[in-house]
């Protein structure tokens, strides 16, 4: 039997979730200092809706999409199956961003918190934060890593450790046996227990959205360093990576795809322009990026 | 009790792939003017290899690869599960082609032509030919149908029918409610029966094979028509949609990155550049090029 506690209910953390969306765009429009996202309203049919936010071709960003949708409807049998659960109606709401900048020397960065209900009482919490550096600055990833485990260690010591280990088997390709980029945190299915309430685990999700944009301004040091042609090339092919990451791993996107989700929002993830070159050969600076696309480095200590 | 016929085995097929695979690159070769070419001959550790070649920056062609394989081994319990078999050992051996020309008016081309055996006895080929054409021009699309269908028609007159629709039905996108391009003809599992044999399956793959250069060579005719950066940005996009179909959908590359194919030959079929554009509202002649992206069009008769 649960305690009968009153906890946080799923219209409070949408609202919630959503004035992160709007903190989240105005800081990023600040940051960027030219950019804007333009909105798009959008709802389902079986219940629900979201907002998209694109912002295209500012200063800093050349692609970037802060999304937040709270969908709700009948649960279809595969669901059931896929969760191991025999809900009649879900509820799922969250916020989801990718920024792809125009500059080879600032990372991509990608941010999602989310929260799942079941009306059989089931709830969870999942989310992560991950940066994908084109060229990887060891000191710059440290700094990166420090800061997750700043607002991980607020809420639980174990929090950074589990969840930077989950984001590295997470935003792993293994078809190329390399991450994705340096990972981050990544967490899901969190609900209370351990002496964690539903409240705790929304807070920490909140304080992670929260952190979202300090985060990547301390990332976009090098936003105006001059970059020639072969550095635009390393960008586009790593940009493939992360197309093929998306389209075959990432699990919201091939089920998002595949449920029939809106399609341009799920896709507002992918970049302007990524390339493909048969059996590219890497310069030398590539060539130590590739080195560090491995799971179980400690970023804290590089 | 299978009648007791010699009939062709698994290394005369694959002699024969390689023969095809030696023609079509020559052929390109001459119909691109230019271009050449690389070979990387590959093995796998559990049996059998490959030769991958890839043409970059032609006259007419950007990148483009012509690879054969033959691999055996032992067969996995997930590929028994996949299959509805019990084997022990299976042999593969195919021939797979894409092209993606520069110019926005030549469309992109793909083929593949496939033997499949299991050491209990069961075989199969698979195959096919599809073409994508950035502008659809309706007289090149029925001439493109018209050329399969008398390959086709040339072994069985139930061919052209069932294949062309199998493809309309195979290269779909269902997030985009797309077909990749015009469609062709796509076949897979078929063994000998309804009159008939192995051979006659074997001599009707080689066929199509065969008649590829001739095929392609016809639907290049606009290969120096003046394009503008508007047609470019048409290409890139179009072929974003190329790269969502073969990373989501397509069953051999997604099948061949999740169990540990050769990336580097799978994803040959990837262009040099694609790419993503939020909403992307086309002009006139896109739109015309949209609204034929359907299933069930009858191209003898556009």
């Amino acid at each position: 039997m649960k305690k009968p506690v009153v906890s946080i209910n799923k219209t409070e953390i949408s609202e919630a979730f959503k004035r992160i969306q709007d903190e989240i765009c105005q800081g990023i429009e600040a940051l960027d200092g030219a950019g804007i996202f333009i909105e798009d309203l959008w709802t389902r049919d079986e219940g629900g809706g979201g907002r998209t936010r694109v912002l295209s071709n500012g200063d800093l960003i050349e692609k970037g999409g802060v999304n937040f949708s709270a969908v709700h409807g009948p649960v279809s049998e595969a669901m059931n199956q896929q969760l191991g659960l025999d809900g009649n109606e879900f509820y799922a709401t969250g916020v989801s961003i990718v920024l792809h900048p125009h500059n080879p020397f600032v990372p991509i960065i990608h941010m999602n918190i989310r929260y799942f209900e079941m009306d059989t009482g089931e709830y969870w919490f999942g989310g992560g934060i991950d940066l994908t550096p084109h060229y990887i600055v060891p000191v710059k990833a440290r700094e990166f890593h420090q800061a997750l485990k700043q607002v991980c260690d607020h809420h639980d010591s174990s929090f950074y450790p589990r969840f930077k280990k989950w984001a590295d088997d997470y935003f792993f390709i293994p078809h190329r046996n390399e991450t994705r980029g340096i990972g981050g945190v990544f967490y899901d299915h969190l609900h209370e227990g351990n002496s964690l309430s539903k409240q705790d685990l929304f807070n920490f999700s909140c304080d992670l959205g929260r952190s979202f944009v300090k985060i990547y301004t301390d990332q976009v040091d090098q936003r105006n360093k001059p970059y020639q042609e072969n550095n635009l090339d390393w960008r586009n092919y790593r940009r493939g990576r992360y197309v093929e990451f998306n389209l075959v791993y990432d699990r919201g996107t091939t089920f998002g795809l595949k449920t029939g989700g809106r399609t341009e929002s799920i896709l507002m993830s992918l970049p302007v322009n990524a390339s493909w070159i048969y059996n590219y050969q890497p310069s030398t600076a590539e060539r130590d990026t590739i080195l560090l696309l491995k799971k179980e480095i400690d970023w804290l200590d590089v």
